[in-house]
């Protein structure tokens, strides 16, 4: 691991009150420190590595300048909030990043009062300003709110529904429009291209121009009303037009990386009498990294590396990705069917569909960070006879979830929804795990639901997503590498409704749905070594459900188990309500359980140490079995299996 | 009831096709009959009628000039679309507008083909126009897919992500701004103020203005650099500025009831060889109703009414609404309490919150159609200690499910969720449902979630609402009258997670939870007479479950049902997920029945007929117990309550 950088006066600061006695003119030092820190942890403990790069001296200039915790602070999605936690006394834990038990790699309200509002997902921070302004304002409270959001996140609706409400929270609320040109995939959309064409049509203002403009927008007295009209033709020549239409007064663009204009404006910014003000802020995402600015996309979030040769310290897989094998069959499936078209919000390359891109570009649509608009966009070209598959994760699909309801589901039309990162995700932690989705999908009429149980079964479900013509489809898949099993050459659809047994038992049978099989198999191992013949079936389907195979395990079972990567109203439930209902429960000869998510957001940790968290590993399912058949050995059957 | 009017032209036109022979001189006319039978039809019916009133010269223009229905023609939320339907196919069933097997009141698919894109939900049909245009691209064909959509949905981000994307579809794709000034609420936000500001700064465009600025926008030969820049200047000029930037050809403001105007402009656009195009119409909503302008809030959707005189055919209510006991503790609560705050998301009227609003002007906020910001707005304010109430419809809250999830309840926030609207609504039909709230929310973790049994228990969840302000809290209620229970003076704050016993029998036990409760005690009369001794308990709370209550009804009875007006995966699945992991359904002495919303969207019709489909009424829970009882009678039983 590299050596700890020398920062004489970074190690003098543990709460940003420490830096305001300080010089303007150590402040670049402090940045650079700051920025030599980061590289150092990061290199330690992976994570999101660009966009805190990007924003070492804006970090700095606006903690020096504002009065935080008293003015709130807000970090929009929270990727770029690593230089922040380092300066908010959080430094001697910033080598615990996204580990079990360590820091979180978001802002988060339990870890500290200068993290007003936690974020992970886009473009919240805006609405929360809005509000944590309107309530100092009750208060009679002078604080201020004060949102950073990058340009990427502007593409997302809720950052304009935001900005639509601004008005109201006036002076005490600032927007700094951190624009960097690049989000997680190069930002698209006519928002991304209007902010390049402010860039392009200008310098970013000179320390003189800077003074002019200030003077201009930000008077002690009221502003006029031919002062107000002046502005708009001025808006026109420096871009801000569209943000004072919306209500803002725009001052920009300025250079993110040098204090001699950072910290004049946001000193301004933070006297204004009037507001709301947005401040539109360019910087250079990885910048100051020698690996970074080669490879930005490769940079955005980084496994732990190596800090002086750059090298990635990947560790070898051993099956392929969940999310290749989507990729890949997808784009094999579409290599036979000129209908398949492919939809992403923002995520290209964490979907695969950055490879399905390469080969058909013309059927590929980047959104941005706008899902629901991506259903919708789908759900319209659904209704013309195209195939579209909707890649979006369990957590960000949330986002669209009225949009699958009321243009989707309801309407009856083939949106395929690719549901990757089901289940618990890892060191992304609580904001990212995939727990909802069987629950929120399952209950709606019409749709299909489908949970791959290895690698091969997920080929199978994209070539069923495909033969389905009329229903909504959606079919999830965790995080991370497959079982390991043999690969077909291509996918066959599956029977709607038709689940399979892997092996078959007569004493215990563990019915699951999704990423826990391989579990469900090495419990089934142990079973059978203690005596208890087990059946391991995998029910592919949470809806419709197999109705024939449960009630043949029910009637030849002594145990039943159900287990899922989702919280409770899933699969479990889907099953018991059936049994319920047809009265397979009235005096029932077997015992069910469902083993599902806890009802708790769990804390980040590897998926291995969630799942084992969850108690849905193999020992649990084994224990879960014992105690329904009411063995009470079932700690020494955990302890044979560690 | 009215006498039909005469309407010559108009009985020529059973499809868009039939008109496209008239002179253009003619359709004023056939637009004046179009109207007269609208407003004879909703006398009849009840029903959205402003918005319909004010688009009938554009209706008539849009099917005159595009090529319906191989041009898509989709109208935002859809309630302006009844002038629509009599022109493509259906007049003969527009008396049946919203009522049990007649026409939705919203456009549809399955009604018919110019239906391309069903809608009630505001601000999809951006999204799904381009899907539609891009899907014409890819197949070769020249048809626009044209949205229509109103001012008040432009506050929504779904709108503006569309907007966002809309480059790619070219000239293919057409946006009517249909701005009123006035959705359902008055618009709010910057979006609003920007149009009035466009209106306000000049007249109309003029025919002279119209045939200049069409040349200059929509030429033949491509546009130069040098054209766009000129372009740039006009557009603020015109207002059309913020449009321009977000990559629209913007041309307007036209009248919107002037052929003159609306005809040369749409078929400029439909021959345009650039786009994609949005065309500022303005129209007066309710317009050619006699007493429409005056009211034009009451008149957005109305009950049956006298054509003559304008009455209101209401029916006299028994009991007070829910909506109005919502708003009525609200505002009692808020006396007591300063930290209270209520957040709307356009729909002030119907939430009851115009009540709060007269009262608390400063602490009411109306968002526009802005759920996802309303929600997370109302966690920022949580944030520093307000208690902020979102008052929100079951199935618009959909819209903010991400919000819920990821500010809400993974940050422990007190957001108070007001569910209006919870199960089955009547004439709005499938789209505007409240099935899923249970289910999506009961799933989280931290999250409260009650439901009232009757408007008494509305005002004390109101009450423990305010009084819980560690945890999200969230109750729905329905829509329409409580029972006629006495109420309090004031609420009183609920036992978390106790529910209450209402009446106490030995054999049955009816588990209600919301809604329901009424049937329940009507089943108890009935299986009480058949000496079938029956237990009414009000479970109160979907999340935390009762579990002491569960355990005692379940050990006490020979058959447990429970009901609630939601779907699958709420809270019945949550009582049956408890026992089955307490093994309290092992070998169990009784039998379980969970009753809830069949896995169906249902059709349109009155809630009490609506729930008959659904067999959540007396006779069907009565039913219910005594099949699960082995009795074989039920079908007596049922036609002795009728």
């Amino acid at each position: 691991m590299s050596k700890k950088p020398e920062t004489p006066l970074l190690d003098q600061v543990t709460f940003p009150a420490d830096m305001r006695d300080m010089k303007p003119t150590q402040l670049k030092q402090l940045a650079d420190e700051l920025r030599a820190e980061m590289i150092s942890a990061v290199s330690s403990t992976g994570g999101h590595f660009g966009s805190g790069l990007g924003v070492v001296e804006l970090t700095v200039a606006i903690h020096y300048v504002f009065n935080t915790p008293d003015d709130k602070l807000i970090w929009d999605v929270g990727h770029q909030c690593y230089p922040h936690k380092i300066l908010t006394g959080r430094r001697d834990r910033i080598r615990t990043l996204r580990q079990g038990g360590g820091l979180s790699g978001f802002t988060k309200r339990t870890e500290s009062e200068y993290d007003p509002f936690g974020a992970a997902h886009s473009s919240t921070s805006i609405s929360a300003a809005v509000g944590m302004a309107m309530a100092s304002k009750f208060a009679g409270k002078p604080d201020k709110a004060i949102a950073v959001i990058g340009d990427g996140a502007m593409s997302a609706g809720m950052a304009y529904e935001a900005m639509n409400n601004a008005a109201q929270a006036g002076n005490q609320l600032v927007v700094i429009l951190n624009d960097n040109d690049m989000s997680i995939a190069p930002p698209v959309g006519a928002m991304s291209a209007y902010l390049s064409r402010v860039l392009s049509s200008r310098e970013y203002l000179s320390i003189r121009d800077i003074g002019r403009s200030l003077m201009k927008r930000l008077p002690k007295q009221l502003v006029t009303t031919a002062r107000r009209a002046e502005e708009y033709a001025r808006g026109l020549a420096t871009g801000g037009t569209l943000f004072e239409e919306l209500g803002f007064y725009y001052i920009g663009p300025i250079d993110g990386h040098n204090f001699d204009h950072l910290l004049p404006v946001l000193e301004n910014v933070r006297d204004a009498k009037e507001g709301p003000i947005l401040v539109h802020v360019v910087t250079e995402k990885g910048r100051g990294h020698p690996f970074g600015k080669a490879a930005a996309d490769k940079y955005h979030a980084v496994p732990k590396f190596d800090v002086v040769t750059g090298e990635l310290k990947k560790s070898t897989p051993k099956a392929p990705q969940y999310t290749k094998v989507f990729a890949n069959s997808l784009v094999q499936e579409a290599e036979k069917d000129d209908k398949i078209v492919a939809i992403s919000a923002a995520m290209p390359s964490g979907t695969g569909l950055d490879v399905f891109g390469k080969r058909f570009p013309d059927r590929t649509f980047d959104v941005g960070i706008a899902e629901q608009h991506g259903v919708t966009f789908a759900a319209g070209m659904a209704t013309q006879g195209m195939k579209p598959f909707a890649a979006i994760y369990s957590t960000f699909l949330q986002r669209a979830y009225d949009q699958v309801v009321h243009d989707v589901a309801i309407q009856k039309l083939p949106v395929r929804f690719a549901i990757d990162r089901a289940g618990l995700v890892g060191s992304d932690g609580q904001t990212h795990a995939g727990s909802f989705d069987i629950t929120y999908l399952a209950s709606l009429p019409n749709m299909i639901v489908m949970a791959a149980g290895d690698e091969a079964e997920l080929m199978h479900m994209v070539a069923t997503a495909v033969a389905v013509d009329d229903y909504p489809t959606a079919f999830r898949y965790p995080r991370g590498e497959g079982l390991g099993v043999e690969l077909p050459a291509i996918g066959s659809p599956l029977e709607i409704g038709r689940g399979r047994i892997l092996r078959e038992g007569s004493k215990v049978a563990i019915l699951s749905l999704g990423g826990r099989l391989g579990e469900a198999l090495k419990a089934a191992d142990i079973l059978d070594s203690r005596g208890l013949s087990t059946t391991v079936a995998d029910a592919r389907f949470a809806k419709p459900l197999d109705q024939a195979m449960i009630r043949d395990l029910a009637a030849n079972h002594e145990v039943v188990i159900t287990i899922e990567e989702g919280a409770i109203g899933g699969f479990g439930s889907h099953v018991l309500e059936f049994m319920s209902g047809e009265g397979l429960l009235d005096s029932a000869s077997f015992k069910l359980r469902t083993m599902k998510l806890p009802d708790i957001f769990q804390e980040q940790d590897s998926p291995e140490k969630q799942y084992e968290q969850a108690h849905l590993t193999a020992p649990y399912i084994v224990e879960t079995a014992l105690r329904a058949l009411g063995h009470n050995d079932f700690e020494a059957s955990r302890g044979a299996l560690a």
